[in-house]
């Protein structure tokens, strides 16, 4: 099962700022973090090369634009050495650190800290989030991203074929970040999208006891999407809002677009909870209808039988003929047995067409 | 059952305002896009014509006020080319392709995009959302309607006849498709308040199992038509107070009265959530009293023969009397066997009576 | 059953502004309308008198104040006419013979039209709301009731005396209309109000099967009186705080009074929800608990005679004592069969004490 | 029980401002006002006295301060009276008669009229809401308490003994009444909230079916605490956002006490709101969990002697031997009859077992 | 069980700014206050020294800065004195005694009073709030915590070190404090959301009744949490947007941090809310689903017995076929006995065939 939540914090009291050092286990379980830079020169975006973390540019005003990224959770001293050359404030290198952030940005004079969440289904369909931090400097882009998953693939292929978009300024490359971060949402709101509709179907025609689990299941993913995604939008909205000094007109007009695509999908997610919920309904009654259902049926079953059962009780009495002529003339008689199955048969065969005209079954 | 939720999306991190380009299947699904244009001159709208994709007018300040209608979705060079022609951004035509989109309003400079949805009911009564792009420029009007519906049968009746109202001006169009688009919200809550009310008759006198399955599909469409109504009413919200510079005053009295329909469409669909929220109580509560009340009356019956079938076997007992003078005298007895039929009346009409004084059955 | 919602709506596209014809069947139903009038002459009010349509008079901004009050749906060339006259904007045309209007204020220069709605229960109990259009223009008062209710039995009463107050400008007899129209909602809610308490004693006491009928009822009737109040609140505090310059001092302050009413209702509609809810979870859980008593005690009456039954039973097998000394010598004792009664009361009775000290019945 | 919604109301369309003529019973019922009188000379407030109505003061802007308290409901005449000498609205002079107002606060030029309730529970620990109408105006303070209820009484001690602070301003007397009034509301919730926590011990322990409506009773005074609550906190707010300059700096601080108040006993309300619903499942489930397991308990008991009673059946067939060898030679053995309930007690031994290890009981 | 609900408070109308007086019981349990004094000298913090409470420092605007802790609840006069030294508002003072207040901002000219409280779970795990009260004046900043509780371990430790941050400003002080207390969430977050994956696993494996006690104690918690968190977020946010002038740049990004993690921390606890509900959803319908499945199964037992407790029964009956030749002539058969058992065995494997078919167990 994910582990729904997940928060490191520091006792209660400590400064703010200090790193937390990972105990050496979480620091093998997250491997080292390994440094790749691009540069663009003349007008054109190098390749993405991996450097070592002595070789982190010195982040100058002129300089030629840099994007810097970092894969793996660094360790603090190369974190304070990152945030020495690019000018990285201590808050954000511990937000950096302590993971599990909520969605944020912050401005520390002409530099932007955005923290974003990537929704990611695993090979067993369970969701994560993996925290990605950027850093706009006046001439550099950084982007962490503390744990396996690559949320770049498609986005450096564009910065090599250099197509469509120039990427020339630190805001242009924040916005494709964000864009590729927001866009990871839609393969994963899709795969909640068409297991509703599996579960629609399955609840519609033959629900069974695991249906409900997998429906928790799903609002659990819904729960925490949305955990991500409300923030994610306040984050974009700030961004468009508070710092658009730092934008060109041209990429507001792009990230108004990051900005849409996030209140769709938090639209969606909106829709997906009504839904789920609704499911729930339909589950639940369905299977207390199913199962009361096969009840009545059986108490049918054997309420036709108890008549008959006390008939032929009736009939094994020691009452005698001769001490009473009352007593079962019927033991005497050469039709008797056979009359005693047809009053039986006649009680049986009413009952059910009475229940059955009651539609009880 | 209708797909409620669609969604077309780029691999994350493609460059936006990258033209998707359509898989020959779901182009031939979809069918090659028409282009009609219709022209003001002299103070009239001369006749709807089909027209090749060469001929898209230029847009120009000063021209003639056109109205390009594109039925069917455009191939992308088709969409660029029409984009280099009247200035539809990147971005725009990328909203037009990906279908789907949240209903929302952009403005290009004097340019204004607006993206909406048709809600219609196909002929099995299912809910589809179409969705309709809205162009206006400084002399043309362009609409694109990706899929087989007309929106504007009527609205083209009023067009040629020129009736009531003077439609001289792009925002006179613009406003006109608008009140058709949103007046298509009508005859479906129409449709849905009718089923509502079968429903209610049907749940209060006869519900049957499958009343659940619909009442959930009209909880469903009720879900999709609200993630649809609530951006409209902001799209024209946004009209009104973000670029009401490009409205004439008369103009923005009519759209007010849009804006009123869409708030007053907001209002029909809310309470019918509640309607239908309370349906399902309804629902609910009186099918687990039926069956429940089934259950008790079988339980009746099986409760008044348990003494009966007792008693009966008492005297299949083999105790008998000489051994023992107190083992059942009663088989001796000349009125024996009709004593305990009467024993055995008694205690059934005496059971029955009781249940029906606590109202049991 | 009251149809909750009913719209009539013109094709998707009209021309706005269109006036709909109504069909004879229609017209019929709801007759022909009239025009009254009355006029203020030297700081008295006169009688109010019938006129025919075409003495409509002409608004004129000096002339003396009149009140025109058409009872019953006008024509559309009636309605037309008078739109001519005291210069009513087409589209407030088309609100008030469209009717089931969401209620609103609209302003066209310096006159208002006011859309209400006068919620009235007919002699079944059943909600009806009817729709009131209010106009004033410079000199003159024009109130529309399209239909039979007549709502200001003693607003005229009030007019005819002049009592209290002087009504002697447009915006007083305005108010006075809305107050008239306002307090319609209070002897509907007592009536609500009323029938909830009668409801809480009788769910406490003998709750039975027609009781969520008629809490649906009064959920139905909640919600349609919500749909009314939350616009009209809305509309008042328009008139409040949009279009103040077309009141006096002394009429804003009595306006704030009937906006306090509005509130106050709409506070009371509010509570009436949360009860109803409370109540409805009082109601299905006594009902299933009354039913789930009725069937302990059933299946406690059945329980205690299973083991007798089987004690009967064994004595009933054919077992000899000669062949098996073991088999049942009860059978030969003196005592044998009391004691096998004593044993069988025994089971009983403990069955019962076990099953009463466990309080399950 | 409590009358939960009370509400006079005049006639739609009476003019505002007419007082409302109580019924002989009404006023009977209520009983006749007092009217206590108190001065405040040479920075002494003196002792509080009753005074005819005819020796209410003339409000001055000069005069000395007065605190004038009605207790009981004043006749029309006399309401008109002290409105004249005072200057008192007929508008608020209608709302102090009509009672059952929403709090709310009203400004005239220089006077305020604050409405609020007095939430108090009787001795059966019902709740009721007095209303208390407070009017400042130059240099008096008037307190109309229509009901039986003295809510001053310790702040009529502290005027006395003018401790503390020095209640020289009317703006001192409204807050410190304010005051008095808002904390009624701490000993209403502290026994709501013990209420609360003993019925938690109750449904954790042994729920019985009363419970329900206690749990009814006291959401019914949540639902009632929290329509008053709301609209007095609105009072408040706006004393201090809209009326400000009524009040002096240090009293505008004690007022954000009593905001502050007004606030606290709100979370506390929408807390236990919170826990009511949450007891409310907690009170069902086990409810149904109880007699569900009761059912199961008695259903495992009849259907262990099913088989047993099947069995001792089967030897009271009238197989005989001789005739067919198969035909039950047990009963022809030595040790048949022991073995049968050998056979008996496995089967039901072996019943419970299966049913215990399924932790079925 | 913790007392989710403490609040003291006066009879209404007393004079606010009056010191409660503590009972001796009260005042035993707390035990007496003690004072703790640490200043600042030379750009180092002293150690933190007791003090006796006369010798509490003068606040002067010049002087060295101080921090004054008192730790348990002081007497009234001890108030009163700090109150004198240091410029403690009475309003202020009591609050501190009351205790049980929602945590607020206020400020009296340039001295800021913060109360908030301190979330911390006992050793069984129940929740309690322990209110923190916090003083900023010129040069001191007092803190008092009225309980046993330290909340300043961590804190008082980074003092001493004076390592990381200055702390060289009342701000700095004052900011500390805070980030501490609220840092307290996580810890009492963290055993919330580890119980609540406890009961995930626990529910979808093996509910048992008392799973239900612990989700309730569970939502018990999350609702105090809230109603802690709400106004520590609102008071944190006033420090930020009201009372800025109080703090230098550098604290208020300090600050903002700290009300990230507020909201963080709201963020976790509404999930957890969400998360709740759905575990109960989850836990009621698998209970009653256990339940019912263990019902149906006995169900079917007692119904397979009963035609078979039928068929004994017809062979016992006394029908001799001497009488009569349709009289159950298989008594007389060499295989008679044995095809009843036939008969029986088949029927009975056919229903048990029936209703596995239907998936009844």
């Amino acid at each position: 099962m994910t582990r729904l939540f997940k928060k490191h914090y520091h006792p209660a009291g400590t400064a703010p700022g200090t790193l937390r050092e990972l105990t050496l286990e979480q620091a093998g379980l997250l491997g080292p973090a390994t440094f790749y830079l691009a540069r663009r020169e003349a007008g054109r975006w190098g390749a993405m090369q991996e450097i070592p973390v002595t070789e982190i540019p010195e982040a100058a005003a002129e300089g030629p634009l840099c994007w810097l990224h970092v894969q793996g959770l660094p360790k603090a001293e190369e974190l304070e050495l990152l945030g020495e050359r690019v000018g990285l404030h201590p808050l954000a290198q511990e937000d950096i650190l302590n993971g599990g952030q909520r969605p944020k940005v912050e401005r520390f004079d002409d530099a932007l800290v955005v923290i974003l969440g990537i929704p990611e289904l695993d090979e067993e369909g369970d969701l994560h989030l993996y925290q990605l931090s950027l850093f706009m400097g006046a001439s550099i882009v950084v982007s962490v991203m503390g744990e396996t998953l690559d949320p770049f693939v498609v986005f450096r292929r564009r910065l090599k074929e250099s197509g469509g978009r120039a990427l020339g300024e630190p805001d242009d490359l924040l916005y494709g970040m964000l864009d590729a971060a927001v866009d990871h949402a839609f393969p994963v709101l899709d795969s909640v999208g068409e297991r509703i509709e599996e579960m629609e179907v399955e609840i519609l025609n033959h629900p069974d006891s695991s249906t409900l689990e997998r429906l928790h299941g799903l609002k659990r993913e819904l729960i925490m999407l949305r955990r991500y995604l409300w923030p994610t939008r306040e984050v974009i909205n700030q961004l468009l809002r508070d710092h658009d000094d730092l934008f060109t007109p041209d990429t507001r007009l792009w990230m108004r677009d990051v900005y849409d695509h996030t209140v769709q999908v938090i639209d969606l997610v909106e829709s997906y909870r009504d839904m789920t919920a609704s499911l729930l309904d339909v589950y639940l009654s369905s299977m207390s209808h199913r199962l009361n259902e096969s009840m009545r049926t059986l108490t049918i079953i054997a309420t036709v039988f108890m008549p008959l059962t006390f008939i032929v009780g009736v009939y094994g009495m020691n009452f005698e003929n001769p001490v009473s002529p009352f007593a079962m003339p019927e033991l005497g008689w050469y039709w008797g047995y056979p009359m005693v199955w047809g009053v039986m048969l006649a009680v049986a065969v009413g009952m059910v067409v009475w229940f059955k005209r009651k539609r009880w079954f």
